[in-house]
């Protein structure tokens, strides 16, 4: 298999290198980058020394066509919109990383990422590529748009119970905390590190452009809109999102009960982990990994449902996923050049 | 002044030091410590070399009554209530950083805390130390039961509106996130710096002892039971809490109405700061410090207030307002000690 | 005493301001920033929100010789020498947190820096505070030039046996590991949160600009050119600076011979602390305070000693020590405003 | 290859189960332990869950003559030496990662370790297991020592040119940085993690006892005593050892010169990375891989050689290397299960 990158000095593409240069079917990797054309990436990214040795190129559709079967967009919003419809008339596949393909209403992405996406018509080619629950839908895409961090820890942590008639889907809180790696490579006030270190704070309350994303396969499920509180925090440290999410019980459910349907749902699938009561997750068990760990807790005096995700948001919440997605479009073993121990400690 | 600290070793004696050393009304410091008595203070902790040069000392009550005006007890759960009833005998004032006399329901405290505490006669002789709220209270006090660092966070967002008609106070749901110190000086595996580091985890989820307290405050100024849900977290940093609450609105409330609110709750009190809508707080713009950052948000969508709170979890949150309180209780100026920059960056 | 600072939205102006406002003698406080007049310093720092309500304005000669007594320079390489001689001509006193009037040959400053700096006559004219060792003659200046972080840690491990005759001179190895906030407030992808954290590299091998400001201060006791190897490195932490230095030994001595000579250099210096044997400094054990930590070896195997320093660089290696100069021109006890316990944990 | 790992739940176990579950000539992993005897490893390690399913077991020479062909010891000092006798009567290969087979001397081991270890005779049936120096020897090796992590990173560092003439051997000065995960995973109040944050300190300064471990390896090549001083540094971070040693000259040489030498002396090994001049090693290049990244500054002014190794201390200081160990032993490729990418951010 020949793959490309285009986004290639981003932390999702040197993530995805990590993954592929451990693949077995894998044989190339070509790496597109507008601003840094011409440079090796181990020239921008040293730990890469000796283990990948190929410069960046400028990406054209042809390049793409006649070099590369499978094309990963780690790119930022509003760019790989701009290329997908020519690819899609192509043979190639695509995973999109970034956001442009998650939402079907073009309006809806606007008003939360203040940017242009694609038309209503190609957002419905691409698959949302939640690979622990749509593997079927998956196997069959051309396009598969990728899910964001926080939408891949809230949404196997919801899809389970949230067609349950013993829960109420106008209460859904979600508490969000990400390790700083999630604000990508660009510099900012905000994760320069004397100020981020030792210091933790919420952003975007209210205005995070994941939420629609949660929104849209919540209510999928549903058959009826859905709204929740999505407020997401920075936290010191660089990999790892822990997500809590708040449910009311509109009946007496016990924890057994629940946990046998998350256990249910998940039971074929390799990378989550449905956890223990005695055993909380934590982000560091699953620290380089694929894998999502999933806690539940019932609160009897308040007749909510809690329930606690952890993934590693580079892994699981991108480029992890990403490949997860690649070994499912090819038929392949799908936990193939994923199947790594975390990182502990 | 003379002062005297029981429990003297750990963090919330160390930090009461840090403010009295630099306190004009203060003349003299005892250190009572059972485990280490005759060892100097700074064998302990080195960075007090040259600062305060005192041996700890047997804790007696003929000692305290002999040589101390008030008297700050920075013990584990179970151990002031066992001396302050034969305190009460006494002129000394007495200012418990424990959670022993925070609760009047001794069942309630067992329930929380398994542990014993105090009979209900000698609980309802203590003043709750929120000094941003109950000044007045508080300075007529011979007996303060200090707050938690959770409950103090807490009530500061929720007070200003918890008896308001616009929310519903059966929806509160609390989710907290605390740094390391927190968690004391004791060591266990779950702190140990190569598997706290880089880690995050949900901790005594629906069974942290702090509710009941939190609880308490909201009731007693509705006049009706209240249960919320509170979820702590610890995060991989030293200090600070961020607490983020969620309300549902039951009537349409603009933001402007309920910043007013708060900005008029807090409009005397020197140690809590309102944050415009833009500004978010940090716990680093609280670092060191006795202040309390407060920042509101009305989600329109889903028609929820969100609360957002940071304190310093050793100073606000423990030994800062125990110096407060002190102040208070002498009829000093509040901030007297107090009034440092957070440190910063 | 009515105090300036120029360069405002550095971390040196707001270490200043933290050491300033807690100061007994200080009236009043001016801001001076070409790029942010007419800024609030707590829009730029908002954890100094109702602690300092000040905006920053244009610095003129003419401003400053109307309204300040004392003016602080905290400023990048090369900015202060083009004001300071003007100044020079008022009765303003100033102190210079930067590095241009520390060397006195302005071709071995721009060897270093890559910058222009002053004349040598006006060089001349700066006397180097570095307070612990020279009180008298800062006592009589009107321009101190404020020592550099690794300098201060360093040379106050240096001087008390620079001019020993155990010593051998040419045998100097100083390896400093310094935290983050040593680089400053302006951003650069080395000191990017997600690739800074859990990450250490030495760095400037060789080429560091502290290296002749402590060659000329150790050359200065000795009458005789030293050349020291001074290696750098950057840590995952925000303040702390700690060197270890390494000096051969020409002649058997004991342990407690160096101790007390070190003892006896400091015996007056309310700021340095000589450690015992057995303890060994750290660098949090000065956090956010003004101390400098020493300790000494003696390596019988090698015949080498063995010296470490302890500095909080933001502190006693910047702004605690510009106060502490302040308060040794003005005759004042030099621990005014600067006598805080360190921060700990 | 049935693999046994005695010390089952240090973090050199841990580390050893990553790399082999992940190992393409491993067919089965048993686990010793005294202590925890019939717990599951997952039960230590949540992060195992899923990846290796096996209860720990009593460790008698029987059981692993029985079902292993290649034993680990992670063991603290003065364990491994109580078995290896036993075992090296049968056919069962041995890799120690404990320092009890580093030293040729049992004397100097008790001075150093202030602990017994066995008699010189089994001393010398070890075989020193650093890979990318040794890999001849160790082919044929029934017992290997696996190096220290800090003797790792320093004998890389300096065996290129320790027989060169250009160097004075006793000028050696190695200042070593460590993370904290080298501590290990027993409680301490050193590695606290409040008061671990934030704070570095030296330790053990001129008795760590790997100092013997690397006078030893660099005397074998020179065939004259050296005695280097060693003084290691802990800072907070968890994974990473970066070493700076010093060496005087006595010969004028180029920079390249030395380039060359050291490009020459590891141009066949995989895991070796020699930097180019502009290019300074950080520990995150390395970040949970068997990569040493090796630095050469010639300082001019001091006549000076300064070099910079950096480790993962977990990977190539420990278990990483073993592994290296284990593939040369049965003629595997040497990078079997090891040639994974850095980890980065």
């Amino acid at each position: 298999m020949r793959v490309g990158i285009v986004g290639g000095t981003g932390y999702g593409a040197v993530e995805l290198m990590r993954f592929l240069t451990n693949h077995q079917a894998v044989d190339k990797i070509y790496l597109y980058s507008q601003s840094k054309q011409g440079t090796y990436i181990s020239d921008v990214y040293p730990h890469l020394a000796s283990i990948i040795n190929v410069a960046m190129e400028e990406l054209t559709v042809d390049h793409v066509v006649k070099h590369v079967d499978v094309l990963f967009f780690a790119t930022p919003p509003a760019v790989s919109y701009q290329w997908i419809p020519a690819l899609l008339e192509t043979d190639v596949k695509i995973i999109d990383l970034s956001g442009d393909f998650r939402l079907d209403d073009p309006a809806v992405y606007e008003a939360w990422y203040k940017k242009t996406t694609a038309s209503r018509d190609y957002l419905k080619q691409a698959v949302y590529g939640l690979a622990d629950v749509y593997p079927d839908k998956i196997k069959q895409a051309q396009l598969i748009a990728n899910p964001g961090c926080y939408p891949t820890a809230t949404l196997l942590g919801l899809l389970p119970i949230i067609d349950k008639s013993f829960i109420d889907v106008d209460s859904i809180i979600v508490d969000g905390k990400t390790g700083v790696s999630g604000a990508g490579r660009s510099l900012s006030q905000g994760v320069h590190y004397a100020e981020m270190n030792e210091n933790m704070r919420a952003y975007a309350v209210g205005s995070h452009k994941h939420t629609p994303e949660i929104e849209r396969f919540l209510a999928e499920k549903t058959e009826k809109s859905i709204f929740i509180n999505f407020t997401p925090h920075i936290v010191p440290m660089t990999r790892g999102i822990l997500v809590t999410m708040y449910v009311n019980l509109t009946a007496a459910i016990s924890r057994d009960t629940v946990q046998t349907l998350y256990e249910s749902f998940y039971k074929e699938r390799a990378f989550v982990r449905v956890k223990e009561n005695h055993s909380l997750p934590e982000t560091k068990h699953v620290y380089g990994s694929n894998y999502c760990d999933l806690h539940i807790t019932v609160d009897q005096r308040t007749n909510r449902l809690i329930i606690v995700s952890v993934i590693d948001n580079l892994v699981k919440g991108a480029s992890g996923q990403a490949i997860q997605n690649m070994n499912l479009l090819y038929g392949l073993n799908e936990t193939e050049g994923l199947n790594l121990s975390p990182l502990y400690p």
